[in-house]
């Protein structure tokens, strides 16, 4: 996960990835049919791990809902610069990627983003809730918008070693959010 | 230019770039010292493409400035539908696999990105000067958010086979951009 979320599947040889965690060749070909096939497997961890990072944060109850995800942003921006912007989401790495990998990762991806979809959309519900965003924000429209920005703005993290995308990024979801008509 | 803003330069052989175009391996390595190289030098025409079809939507005199901008999308949709969604943006491309790509990329990648910024907060400025925006709005940050944030909907629209994720992002910068703080 550390070396797709960096580099992404077309630019990684499976040797390094085996020879990293110490692994001989054949007990590889043993588990997996291909890289593609490992790739597909990675992208299901990574899956799980995101989503269980995504609910620590957005199902916080001491906090205020948009605070919530405020605080997601801080926790992104931490990990980035700890990593030295090196790695970045694998989603959107193997988005990039997608037409040169087979056809099940279009599918998984646009999946997994919805899974995202969901979870941040039920935050933004209850930030409508608490009064935090307009009555008629359409919440799911804005979680769309969410993740459609955030993997650009991860993108240009890594690609400007600094942290402000993020920081641009969310401020303008948030005054977009916030304004009458909910960023629609 | 059409192989590298479908698939990067990683999962690209220049084997298959030359089998396109017909030229001899001999000859490429006549003008490029490497891969590499010529991939700086593809980034370099494709800058000159996009600032020239950004002066054609942004400089449109008889629009108002924020139709050019909607204008500028509205083509690209159809440019991405017309190829299937196969072609992206080649500075999203090279962004995405910046880590593999030797140093002079990510200046290079800045730089243009950086171009963009000034030519679409020109525009914005006249926005403010029209009305279109509020008075406070701060132009260079939101040029700065909407070229973090279409990197992000070019690649989900590839994903989804679907313009929606470019008219969702529009939507959700002018929002932004015309709230009362500016979007910052």
């Amino acid at each position: 996960m550390e070396v797709l979320t960096a580099q992404g599947l077309s630019a990684t040889g499976i040797d390094t990835v085996l020879k990293r965690v110490g692994v001989p060749k054949g007990s590889f070909y043993h588990y997996f049919s291909s890289k593609d096939a490992f790739g597909l497997e990675v992208l299901e961890r990574y899956a799980d791990y995101f989503a269980r990072k995504l609910d620590r944060w957005l199902l916080e109850e001491d906090q205020p809902p948009l605070r919530r995800l405020a605080r997601f942003v801080e926790d992104a921006k931490a990990g980035m610069a700890k990593h030295d912007f090196e790695r970045g989401c694998l989603v959107g790495n193997l988005g990039q990627e997608v037409l040169t990998l087979p056809d099940g990762y279009r599918a998984r991806l646009e999946g997994v983003l919805g899974d995202w979809e969901r979870r941040l959309a039920a935050c933004l519900r209850l930030a409508v809730e608490a009064g935090e965003l307009p009555a008629g924000a359409d919440c799911d429209e804005l979680a769309s918008l969410f993740w459609i920005g955030w993997e650009g703005a991860v993108l240009r993290a890594r690609l400007a070693h600094d942290v402000r995308p993020l920081d641009v990024f969310l401020a303008g979801f948030l005054a977009g959010a916030r304004s009458r008509d909910g960023g629609a």
